[in-house]
């Protein structure tokens, strides 16, 4: 099978497997009406697909089942989409081509929805992984550290305090760490314990990690200048008019391509470094170039 | 010493225990300020109380420190203030004799404060367990079931969802059960897994917490409608205003106490079933009644 296909076999696999852990939340319609309606509207599905695909790199005999862990953090993702889209945060009413869950059912709901995806991605981890409870523990301490303060929250927090100033590269890039590197890093890290991978591997794995979400946010700012709203189904151009510090206001669209290549050639050099095979994680770095440069073919 | 003088040592406990675990908490200072603030903003402080309190009735030697558990708990408890205080929801500008959350930081912070406090919760508790793995995830799935869609934001979401309508008490208690109840359920059954007790127990607790939280449900009803403000340190006599049905509204003043004592009485009655000794229990009991009462003496 070739690398496209093996990526979208996967993203089809994770649509599947989202449909099927949300159905196990109990609770009362109206929030889970709330939930699947975000969860399940479309998405790129990027960090269950690395967390599978550095699974696949890394399995050894004894492998445990990378599922349950990469819905979970989907689960999570879609929870700071809802809550990032409110009117008191980015205030934006189109997410993923449709009206945002805010928009669909009112922002109580949609607090509500972002609430309990946060807590039923654990609730799904502690439940499936019930028989390992070691593993279970490693897997709660790395999505809890990637999304709280020392991660996700906390890097939204810099980014509201951060709007309206123009801030050093450094600032920038410590943001995005946090509010983005953290999540994909512990896709990556989930993905490596799952797989029964030796401690020496999981950090080599991290590091490769660490350079493709800088390069992920670099590829983002990139697509918010030069693709449309249509193509990114959000509002484009919308970072920098509402003051928000972009690596394109930074380095200049040239720069910026050059920057992002740099750290894919980085992140492609840290691959060859992890044994066994990992092509399908060269192609997932390949992707996040090619999602850029087709826009100034 | 005395049962009066026994529970404020627990709570001045907890207020030192709080401000530890707090501070295990690493990120930018915008974010855990606006934690800081609600955490340690006073309150009863009842659901660590109650988890200390059940593990001090039921511990065996080689019981597990209850606190970072009973701190977890708080931090969740604190979490769905602050959300169930923002504009969309309940739009409450006081909260313990002093402004709420989002009044004092703006409401972006706010709810992020509200998120960082959830996900810290379940760091904290992968931190602190984590030599011991097996406990560690039986905390992890009854806090997470407790806060989550079957829990705490299903019953929020039913709160939402009943505003302006007459309910059935059938009603009125599922919503309390999920948005209240099943915390304390989780304080108690913490405490009880903590402890080392047999699953025998655990699930005697777990009756008599079921009891406990619908009582203290009534109680805040009864209490919204005869304290004043000061009294309460939040907004008195705003549920009936804000259209949402209280027991009070059910069952008028006089009915509403029988039934506060009934179910004290049915809660005394588990507490007798459960050994060993369980004078703090009694007393937490009996506590309920004593906070209504005294506004009738």
């Amino acid at each position: 099978m070739n690398h496209d296909a093996r990526l979208h076999t996967l993203q089809r696999q994770a649509e599947e497997k989202l449909a099927h852990y949300l159905a196990t939340c109990r609770g009362p319609e109206q929030v889970l009406d709330a939930m699947r309606y975000s969860l399940l509207g479309g998405g790129k599905r990027v960090r269950p697909v690395l967390l599978v695909s550095t699974w696949e790199a890394l399995q050894r005999p004894g492998a445990l089942d990378p599922w349950p862990a990469a819905c979970a953090l989907e689960f999570i993702h879609t929870y700071s989409l809802i809550h990032d889209d409110l009117p008191a945060m980015d205030d934006d009413d189109l997410r993923r081509g449709r009206p945002s869950c805010h928009k669909a059912f009112g922002e109580a709901l949609a607090i509500l929805a972002g609430d309990g995806l946060l807590t039923e991605s654990f609730r799904l981890l502690a439940d499936e992984y019930r028989p390992w409870p070691r593993q279970a523990l490693q897997l709660t301490r790395e999505l809890a550290r990637a999304a709280g303060c020392a991660g996700m929250v906390g890097g939204q927090a810099l980014d509201i305090s951060y709007t309206g100033s123009r801030l050093e590269q450094e600032q920038l890039e410590t943001m995005h760490r946090l509010k983005t590197g953290a999540l994909l890093g512990a896709a990556v890290r989930c993905g490596a314990i799952l797989a029964g991978a030796p401690a020496r591997e999981i950090e080599r794995a991290s590091d490769w990690a660490g350079k493709i979400g800088l390069a992920f946010q670099v590829a983002d700012d990139l697509l918010d200048v030069v693709a449309t709203s249509e193509n990114l189904g959000k509002t484009a151009g919308k970072d920098s008019c509402q003051g928000k510090s972009t690596y394109v206001d930074l380095l200049g669209v040239d720069a910026c391509r050059h920057y992002l290549h740099d750290l894919l050639g980085q992140a492609r050099c840290q691959i060859d470094a992890l044994q066994p095979g990992s092509a399908t994680l060269c192609q997932l770095t390949d992707y996040l170039g090619q999602r850029v440069e087709r826009h100034f073919a």
